[in-house]
C-alpha cells in the first residue's frame, strides 16, 4: 500500500481558545479526511491575532503535509485575515477574482435588499472576499465567503467559518479536479458497533484475530456504552479486513448491532416505521431524554406517541398507572417500577411498545442499597415481550442520565431484534 | 498591565484526529487559563505516533510560551509515551520517582484485591509511571497517573487524559508553588449574559462605551440565543471594568440575565426551589427536552413534578387537556396550543408552573404559513401570570429543538422574575 497523503487542520477563532465555544469544525472534517484515506496528523487551533495565524500556518507548512485545510477568518471586515496571510506566507500576490466577485455581489445584493441596507455598504466587503491568492481556485460560497484551493507542495483549502457553511463549501471542495490526486487512494471501510462490551475484550479479540498484520488499519474506539471498530483497507488488503470484520461479528454475535454510522436512535426509529409500530416513554432520572432522542430522528412524528416524565412518584402512580403498592414495596428505583413505567406508558399512551426509566443521577440520593448510578430499564412489545436490565453506571448524574437513555434505546433495538424473529408480528 | 503570561495546550489521543471522540479537556483547561489571568495562544492536537508528539512538542516550545500544558499518554504500558518525548525533547534524563512510586503501588494494589488479579502484573506499570524528567514535580494522581511539572524557560504541566483525572490533577497542579510565578496575575472578570439580543448590537454598545481603550480586555461571544461579554481587567483598571459591565447592564437592562457561567436552568430550578415552586412541561417538539434539561440541575426533585411528551395530537388532547377545537382552529403548531399545553401541564401535574412548546422541528413538515423553525412557547404560572413567545430559529431540526427548549427555560426565568416583582407570591 502506497503512502497515504497527510493532513493537518488549522482553526481560528478566539472563543474557542477562551474555552467559550466549541470547536465543532475539526471533528467534521476529520471524519471526512478519514472517509477520503488521507491522514489528519495535526489539529491546530489559535485566535485571530495575525502573527499567531502567521505562526501556526509557518510551523504548518514546515511539517511538509499534502493538504492543510483551514476554518474560518474569511468574513467581509478587517480582522478576518485568513487569505491575506495565507498569501503573505506562501509569497503568493492578492488578486481579484472577477467570477467571485460577481457571485457574492449577487448574494449581498440579496441580502441588502430582504433587510432594506444600502448595497453600497456591503459591496467594500465583497470586493475584499473576492481577493485571492495568484493560481488558486474559488469554491462557491455557501453564505457569503467562497473556499479557495491553494495548490502548491501542500495543497491548502481555505474554509469558511460557521459549520454549515465549512460543510458545504468542503463538499464541493472535494469535488475540484486539483484536489483528485489527494483522494486517489480512498479506503474501504467497514464499521462495527459492538454494544455492551469492554474495550479490552475487543482490543484482545481484535489481536487474536491477527490485527492490522494484513494490511488493514483499524481504530478501536470506546464512546458511551459501545465500542466503534473501524478497519480501513485498500483494495488489495480487502481479504484481511473482511476476515478480520466477520471474526468480530462471529465472536461478539448479537452485541454488534449497527456497521454504519447511525446513532441507535436513528436505527429504532426507521425499524419501528419499517415495521409499523409506534413507541411511548415512561421516564424518572432520565426526564424526557429517551423521547427527546427518538424525536431527534426525522420523521420520528410517525412512530412516536409521546411520553411521561414522571418524577414525582404521585406523576408515576396518576399518569402512568404505577400501582402505590410496588412503589412502596419495592421502591421508587426497582426493576418492579421500571416495568410498571414501561407497561403504562404503553397502555396509557396506547403504543405497541412502551419504555420505562427509573434510577438515582446522584449526586443525592443515594443508598448502600440504592447507590448512585443505580438504573432499572424496562422495554414491553407486543406479544408480552419485554426487555429489562438493571445496571450502574459510574460517572456524575449527566453521565448516568445519558447513559441510562442509551441503555433504554439499547433495550428497545434488542426488543425490536426478538420480535423480528418471531413470524406473528 | 504588564505582560501576561501566555500558554499552549497539547493534546494527544489518535481517536480525536480520526474524528471519532471530542476532546473535551482543552475547553476545560482554556477556562481555566482565562480565568489565572494566562493568555491561552495555542491548542495542537495529535495522534498517539512517537514523532507526531515529538514534532508538535518541538514547536511548542521553539513558540516560547510561559506554559505547555500536556494532556494524555501517562498510562501504565509502552504505548503511553508522553513523559519520555518530553525527557528526549528537553534534553533531561528520567530518573524514578520513589514517592510516586509508593504512592501508584498503593493505589494498584488496591485495584489489583479489588479485581482480583495479581498485584505483581501491575508493578511495571506503576514503576513506568513513576519516572520524570530530572528536576520535575510530581503532583498525586486521581486515577494511576500522576502530573508532573517541569520547570524551564517554558514550564510543562503534563496531565493524564481522561478528563475528570486531567481537572483533578490540574486543580492540584495550580496550588504548586511553581505555578505561582505564572499565576501572579490573575486578573478579575465580570460576566455578563445577555438574551435575545443580536452580537451586533452588543458590540456596538460595547464599542460606544469607549471599548477595551481602558486598560480592559473583553470577549463577545454568541452562543445559542445569548450573547455572553467577560470583561477581564487588573485592580487598577477597575473603574474601567465597572464602568463597563454597568454601562451594558443599563442599556440591556432586564436582557441581562445572569452575571456568572450558570446555565439557564441552574438558574430556574435554583430560583423556583428558594420559592418553594414547582413546574411541569407539556412538550411536543422538543420532546422532553426542556424536562431533561430541568432534571439536569442535581436537586431538580424539590421542583419538577414531570411532564408529558405530547408528540401525537391526540395525547395532546387526552392527557394534557388540549381542546380538539382548538388544534382544528388554529393548528398543532399555534400560540393557542402552546398555552393549552402550559395551562393543561400545570393543571394536569399540579404544579405552580406549566411550560408549553409547540413547533415544526423540519425538516418536513413546515407550509408557507408554518414554516420549518416555526416555534410557539408559552409558560404560565400563579394568579394568571404568562409569557408567550412566537419564534422562527435558523438551523437545522437539531438546532430548533435544543433552541426551543432554551427559549421554554428562558420564558420561565422572565415569569419568575415579573412574579417576583409583585408582593403577593
Amino acid at each position: 500500500m502506497s503512502r497515504r497523503p497527510t493532513a493537518a487542520i488549522l482553526v481560528t477563532g478566539s472563543e474557542i481558545l477562551l474555552g467559550r465555544t466549541q470547536d465543532r469544525n475539526s471533528g467534521m472534517l476529520a471524519r471526512s479526511l478519514d472517509v477520503h484515506g488521507i491522514r489528519l496528523e495535526r489539529i491546530v487551533a489559535v485566535d485571530d491575532r495575525e502573527e499567531h495565524l502567521r505562526a501556526a500556518l509557518s510551523d504548518l507548512l514546515a511539517g511538509g503535509y499534502d493538504l492543510i485545510v483551514t476554518s474560518g477568518g474569511l468574513g467581509p471586515t478587517h480582522d478576518d485575515r485568513t487569505v491575506a496571510i495565507i498569501a503573505g506566507v506562501t509569497g503568493l500576490e492578492l488578486t481579484l477574482d472577477e467570477d467571485a466577485l460577481a457571485e457574492i455581489t449577487a448574494i449581498v445584493t440579496g441580502y441588502a435588499a430582504q433587510r432594506n441596507v444600502p448595497v453600497q455598504q456591503l459591496l467594500p466587503g465583497a470586493r475584499k472576499q473576492a481577493m485571492k491568492p495568484v493560481g488558486s481556485h474559488v469554491i462557491s460560497p455557501a453564505g457569503t465567503a467562497p473556499g479557495l484551493i491553494i495548490p502548491g507542495t501542500s495543497t491548502i483549502v481555505v474554509l469558511p467559518g460557521p459549520p454549515t457553511e465549512l460543510a458545504d463549501v468542503w463538499q464541493r471542495a472535494l469535488t475540484h479536479e486539483v484536489m483528485a490526486p489527494l483522494l486517489g487512494t480512498q479506503l474501504e471501510r467497514r464499521v462495527l458497533r459492538i454494544w455492551n462490551t469492554p474495550e479490552s475484550t475487543v482490543a484482545r479479540v481484535f489481536e487474536e484475530l491477527g490485527g492490522d498484520d494484513h494490511g488493514t488499519e483499524t481504530s478501536i474506539c470506546a464512546t458511551r456504552l459501545e465500542v466503534e471498530v473501524v478497519i480501513r483497507f485498500a483494495p488489495a488488503a480487502r481479504p484481511a479486513g473482511t476476515a478480520l470484520a466477520d471474526g468480530l461479528i462471529t465472536n461478539f454475535g448479537d452485541a454488534v448491532y449497527a456497521e454504519d454510522d447511525r446513532p441507535v436512535e436513528v436505527y429504532v426509529v426507521d425499524e419501528l416505521e419499517r415495521r409499523g409500530l409506534t413507541i411511548a416513554c415512561a421516564e424518572s432520572c432520565t426526564a424526557g431524554l429517551v423521547a427527546a432522542r427518538l424525536a431527534s430522528v426525522p420523521g420520528a412524528s410517525n412512530v412516536l406517541r409521546g411520553g411521561i416524565v414522571a418524577y414525582a412518584n404521585d406523576v408515576k402512580v396518576e399518569h402512568v398507572g404505577v400501582p402505590t403498592s410496588i412503589i412502596e414495596t419495592y421502591g421508587a428505583v426497582s426493576a418492579e417500577v421500571a416495568l410498571a413505567l414501561a407497561n403504562g406508558a404503553r397502555r396509557r399512551l396506547n403504543s405497541d411498545i412502551g419504555v420505562g426509566v427509573t434510577g438515582v443521577a446522584g449526586p443525592g440520593g443515594g443508598s448502600a442499597e440504592k447507590p448512585v448510578g443505580l438504573v432499572h430499564l424496562a422495554v414491553v412489545g407486543p406479544h408480552s415481550t419485554s426487555q429489562v436490565l438493571e445496571r450502574r453506571f459510574p460517572g456524575d448524574r449527566e453521565a448516568v442520565r445519558i447513559n441510562s437513555a442509551l441503555a433504554g434505546l439499547h433495550l428497545v433495538r434488542l426488543l425490536l431484534q426478538d420480535v423480528r424473529l418471531s413470524a406473528d408480528v
